[in-house]
């Protein structure tokens, strides 16, 4: 019998959610997703301040994505109070949160609601220090937290450091499954929400260089303003390895279909489709680009009642984890 | 193979949580939980006032009570929020309603909540109709609501009548276990908040005349100052049947042994034992009294945040397992 390929995620948030929702598919992955823990805005901001917890955004939705429950206690998971003294409040983030009140320990929580999740696979919080993240803009000004400098428009546009407010060990979970897998998958994702937190943890990127598997990096679909202004796919690959180690990527995925030209217009103030890699022809790298229309056909909903908000244009599952897959052969 | 007894428990709360607990422990008997859903105060109050769902407090205790998952899976729905803007909420409540809010329908809800707490047995809402307690004082006055009618103390300590501010109709699956049951015990539990509310429901009281059960009714501990003062077991046994009819109840549960002196010194201020039943000894009745020391030997802790005080004298779920088990021989 062939020996199941294990498959680690680095990333957080709807990018991974996408990502493992594909990869899930596949039964014969062993799959662990690794979690950005920065998030401190909309309703696990509100959680993070008022319990001291950690945040547990992200986490449920890698949860929900490799969850095999029944649908609707997988839509509960992701269902937010519109009104009322819980508005805003996603339940699976609730639900997270208490757990942890409860029993003390994000560990033991994380199991117990995998239990109820039938999650196949392993959701990993890159950390579990309780930190926030810092931004140090070119013009000398600090920004505390991430929704801060996910919200943060024309005045921030130029990042010039960001780290946490204090040391973030790696969960040792996390450093194994790296070293142990035979592909490392890191984006999409909100460039400074989801993606570089992960290796602001000690130890993750050292981990991720070190590891034996092929190392693949996803390009998200559009720029973020403020953050990856006119960002080329180059410039995505260069602004990771910038936090890990150049070089690092084996494969580069990019999408090559533009998103509908109405769901452009309608998130204009949001940002630009990631500008086509044609740049690239010439450029000295070492990674493979590989260009393939990644791009969802279906709008997803609008949440009533959410706090934050998110970019509608997607990546397909299915596209997406079909790439990969095909990247293990 | 012998069959199943099946066995209904007509009540609601603390009392039915006492109850199913110890009866789960007989993995011979088939169990429901009939509740009561009369509930306004406390952390279920707000969720329907805010929301509009139908109480979900009681049934979430029959649920816990009948619930196979883990400990930290059970204890999770008891979980309390103390602080924060979730102060007060109670994190079973909040998953019932927001089931009810996402689905739309209380019994999907159910279903779908009773496979997350491995429910053995089944608990079914006394009706689905959203209605709340009226009761009209014997000075005339009228006071809304299950809440306000616990709360009241002197000012209200005659009841003359109470029924619901529109029609309840019984939930279906309720009368067909009330039908088929071997057995049916009502109580113990707050008598116009748990017990007199599932008898305003059409058709329960009729139901429970006609069933060729045996009936059990089991005395409460303690008398609740402004509801049923100084009451007797024969006064609750009397008041109890005049909701259903004279003459009903086949057996008597009450207990014999007081409670702690220093337990009912601190809740001096709640109520007072039930009073023996010698008065009963020359008693025209109808039922054979059963007495036995029913009393719990631990005192439950308190849960911060709770809004609502709880009585701290209960009865054993074991001990009242093993008299409510030997009347089905």
């Amino acid at each position: 019998m062939q020996k199941r390929k294990k498959v680690v995620v680095i990333g957080g948030g709807t990018g991974s959610f996408t990502v493992l929702s594909g990869l899930k598919k596949y039964k014969n992955l062993d799959l662990t997703s690794i979690v950005s823990m920065a998030d401190d805005g909309g309703s696990t901001g509100v959680l993070r301040d008022e319990y001291g917890v950690l945040p547990p955004g992200d986490i449920r939705q890698c949860l929900v994505a490799l969850s095999e429950a029944d649908y609707v206690t997988r839509d509960l998971f992701g269902f937010r109070f519109s009104s009322g003294s819980l508005r805003g409040h996603n339940f699976g983030n609730i639900f997270i949160s208490a757990l942890e009140k409860m029993t003390g320990d994000f560990n033991v929580s994380l199991r117990s609601i995998s239990k109820v999740l039938k999650v196949r696979g392993r959701v990993l919080p890159v950390t579990f220090d309780n930190v926030h993240l810092v931004a140090e803009l070119k013009n000398g000004k600090k920004l505390l937290g991430q929704s801060a400098i996910a919200d943060c428009r024309s005045f921030c546009y130029e990042i010039k450091k960001i780290y946490f407010n204090k040391i973030a060990k790696a969960n040792p979970e996390a450093l194994l499954a790296i070293q142990d897998a035979d592909l490392i998958v890191v984006g999409p994702g909100s460039f400074y929400s989801s993606l570089a937190p992960n290796f602001l943890v000690r130890g993750i990127s050292e981990a991720v260089i070190k590891a034996r598997a092929k190392k693949i990096f996803i390009c998200n679909l559009m720029n973020q303003f403020g953050q990856t202004d006119n960002f080329t796919v180059s410039d995505f690959v260069t602004a990771m390895e910038n936090f890990i180690l150049s070089g690092v990527f084996h494969h580069v995925l990019y999408n090559t279909k533009l998103p509908p030209r109405s769901l452009l217009k309608k998130y204009s103030d949001e940002g630009y489709p990631v500008l086509s890699p044609f740049d690239l022809a010439t450029d000295k790298r070492y990674y493979r680009l590989i260009g393939v229309n990644l791009i969802s056909d279906s709008v997803p909903k609008i949440v009533k009642g959410d706090p934050i908000k998110r970019t509608l244009i997607r990546h397909d599952p299915d596209k997406l984890a079909k790439a990969i897959v095909s990247l293990l052969k």
